[in-house]
């Protein structure tokens, strides 16, 4: 009986990783051909790239730990809304570049220490994921938080745009830290550590890059929630899988 | 054999006028709940009704000529962009509210005077559908021209807004009139006129309203096509049906 409590969490804990890196992956990758200059738009394909190869990685092992016969793709594009189990920062439009690059870093920042954490994981497939994605995340980050110090202390349009884009995602950021029973039937198991427990060291991490970046964190820790417990995502999710999942709902099968 | 072809010629027709409705019907329906005042939102939605009220119709016709066991939903919900017989004018995107009544008078016009001699129509479904329609179809235009009217005739912000609707939208008014082999077949035999000679009486009823709004015409007899034969669609054809086939392609067969 705990053996099947523990698949049901670490199925869940396994979709929550996965999705996160899909709904966003697809988010950045709206910016290709769209970006401001030749370099960003490639920077942002590839990182793109990287966050859809680690879905594969996280969905690809939670299709086998759920063991009814799903792969990766099946639950890539054929879940619906209410089966998601992303955080909602990482569904919201992407807005301007500084508000895409300014949630990139809040985002990267969490993942980075995230990673960490999980490369001490008692389940070796996660410590192995974890270990090869915290080398692509790692330069996510330097690069996010490269753009949010140089758009946050540059111009005044470009710091006044850097500033609207940290208070517009800031009540999104504390999803990321509120821990459930299945945080902590993983934790128990050694598995992942507790969200909340990463709050200082993200903190910490953040504040010196807004610092740097002359941008104030706003006040006050009130934030959205029911994304990663998918109790309730924003209408933006719909429309993502409008398009994410067309080919496959009109192709059911469909292979290259 | 003559038969076979007239029945693939009946068809294509049908498609072209029902995917006309289904597609503008569509496009109009992403105004409700936005629209600048509430009088406005009802008539849009209405419009809306109306016109996927009439795909219901043409598609269900032409279903019904195909004899393939397709309905009109099939036809709505499960056909690819490349099956599509639209006009590319009814595809684009809104824009602004007057950009949105700007084309629904270049459309409503067409429709109006397509629709009356569809009255004399040698097929009876078609006779009986244009009467039916015509009636909303008159309402329609009634609304849009005096739109275009007092938006044109109104402040130098709206003049100005819709002149440059006209500008951006006349180089797609070509396309309606532009006959084929397909509309040969339907006017020789007796089942719709050809679409150039309706467009001495087109340039007429629209001059007249451009007059009165203080708008000019574009220069020029250039059109964009690809959209009524099916050679080629704008992209965003491929995103309304993303989102207007989702749930059907999601869940197929499903029943209310």
């Amino acid at each position: 009986m705990a053996e099947v409590i523990d698949k049901t969490a670490l199925f869940e804990f396994l979709c929550r990783m996965g999705d996160n890196t899909l709904i966003l992956g697809h988010r950045v990758s709206e910016w290709c051909g769209h970006a401001p200059v030749l370099e960003e738009d490639i920077a942002l394909a590839n990182t793109a790239l990287d966050l859809i190869g680690q879905t594969q990685l996280w969905l690809g092992y939670a299709a086998e730990v759920e063991g009814k016969g799903r792969s990766a793709d099946d639950l890539a594009f054929l879940r619906d809304a209410w089966d998601f189990r992303n955080i909602l920062m990482v569904e919201l439009p992407n807005g301007d570049f500084g508000q895409t690059l300014m949630r990139q870093f809040l985002f990267d920042a969490w993942q980075v220490i995230m990673l960490r954490h999980l490369q001490d994981s008692s389940d070796q497939t996660i410590r192995e994921i974890a270990e090869k994605a915290s080398k692509e995340v790692a330069y996510h980050l330097e690069r996010s938080a490269g753009t949010v110090v140089g758009l946050g202390d540059g111009t005044p349009e470009s710091h006044a745009r850097m500033q609207a884009a940290i208070d517009r995602l800031w009540p999104y950021v504390g999803e990321m830290f509120a821990g459930d029973k299945t945080d902590q039937a993983m934790f128990e198991a050694g598995i992942a550590p507790e969200p909340g427990a990463l709050r200082s060291e993200y903190d910490a991490l953040i504040s010196s890059t807004m610092s740097e970046a002359t941008l104030t964190i706003p006040e006050g820790d009130f934030h959205h929630k029911g994304g990663r417990n998918g109790q309730m995502h924003t209408e933006h999710l719909g429309h993502i899988l409008c398009t994410m999942q067309w080919l496959q709902r009109a192709y059911p099968g469909a292979k290259w």
